[in-house]
């Protein structure tokens, strides 16, 4: 039989879901996903494949995913078909047609994440699960000095979760790594060659230390070094975690 | 026994609550207030009086309730004490001591509500809850030109609900209604000295056909003076509603 693989670009709130992979008797995005495509596949089941998982409460604006299909929808009615059949915290933004030799998650290139603070003293009841709240002063520029030491490629060991069962390399390359403020915001942006488990939010837990004052931006390079799992044991709020590009080899 | 009575401003996600009053069995404003206010204060029950109630879905940023307390617990200590004990989706952002005379209902001088179109093709997973979303082209100097047809002191009862069992005078004076474009957002605004059941969101859907030409500017004069409950029947979702502010007679 004839299959095609589509490429398709996904936004949804994490709120609502127990992560992206699926999970006997959990509301997962993959688990939503794969019924909807089942349905439109007429009962056949249909194995998504994504750039990656994300976290209980990790939001995407552009997560990517592929499957292969033996139906003959033109390409530009797929992206309908397959909405129509999502619920509200899951949409389909862009659908493809691309060639075999393209695999969601082997073929990444740069992913980007941004994490959103919300900086001032009084909550946001309608961005409780948008925005980590954080009430203290920062310093923004001692946080830039620091991404500054963050940004090149390192073994970043220091900076993934000590659960991570992860085997291999630890090294990745930072390409971007920057802070700014937008009234009441923080937004930190992040693009790498990859990711390890809980990076972004251990690395905005630090950064944030650095705003306070807990640390200096000097710091970083020593701790980069120690190479040490769970010496920054602190795993910030999933509330402000967005996977927000995936980009591909050509 | 001495009792004072307080004026507190909320803001609370209306997503998570069957609306502001209490009922039976349901999660509302009033209610998680009002368990709040009971631990405070011991196990005694405290009545809390709303500047009227918001339906399910409907969101405030700045409602104003009152209650009486024989407690003395110095008038900047109560924002912290009351908003330790409420969860994430409501939050205290003033309190204040009042005189007797003043009554978060019967003082009213003016309301004014807000309500937010997402107008552009895609939805936005993040804001489900918070936006209408309303795909279609809107001509917004139509809606501009409807709003001044509005403005003014009309008997609104062609914009109230069929469900409305308020009697008496169905009269009320709309001191500004306008709609500004912000981006892909429509941002409707509307102050007036009191507002009928729904009354809000039967006008967003009046202005909306408006803007998509279903109707002219022009039909509204006719429409208030029609006076017929139902005429306008389309509630659109609550989403997109916030009450926003509650001026008082000083």
């Amino acid at each position: 039989m004839e299959m095609e693989r589509l490429k398709c670009t996904i936004s949804y709130d994490g709120s609502g879901f127990a992560g992206f992979q699926v999970q006997p008797g959990q509301r997962t995005v993959q688990g939503i996903l794969e019924k909807a495509l089942e349905k439109i596949h007429k009962a056949e089941a249909i194995r998504i494949q994504a750039s990656g998982r994300t976290d209980t409460g990790v939001h995407a604006v552009g997560q990517v995913i592929h499957f292969d299909t033996p139906l003959t929808i033109p390409e530009q009615n797929w992206k309908r078909a397959i909405n129509a059949l999502l619920p509200d915290d899951v949409w389909i933004s862009h659908v493809e047609k691309v060639q075999d030799s393209f695999h969601a998650r082997y073929s990444v290139k740069q992913k980007e994440y941004h994490y959103i603070v919300l900086n001032r003293e009084d909550p946001d009841v309608f961005r409780q699960n948008y925005a980590l709240h954080f009430p203290k002063r920062v310093n923004i520029e001692a946080i830039q000095a620091a991404c500054r030491y963050l940004e090149g490629t390192h073994d970043f060991t220091t900076f993934s979760s000590a659960k991570s069962t992860v085997k291999g390399s630890k090294v990745r390359t930072l390409y971007h790594a920057s802070c700014r403020k937008k009234e009441n915001d923080i937004e930190f942006i992040f693009r790498g060659s990859g990711f390890l488990y809980n990076m972004v939010r251990i690395m905005v837990s630090a950064l944030l230390d650095v705003g306070t004052g807990k640390r200096n931006p000097e710091d970083i390079p020593a701790l980069l070094a120690a190479e040490e799992r769970g010496k920054l044991g602190k795993t910030i709020s999933p509330s402000g975690l967005y996977l927000w590009e995936v980009r591909y080899h050509e």
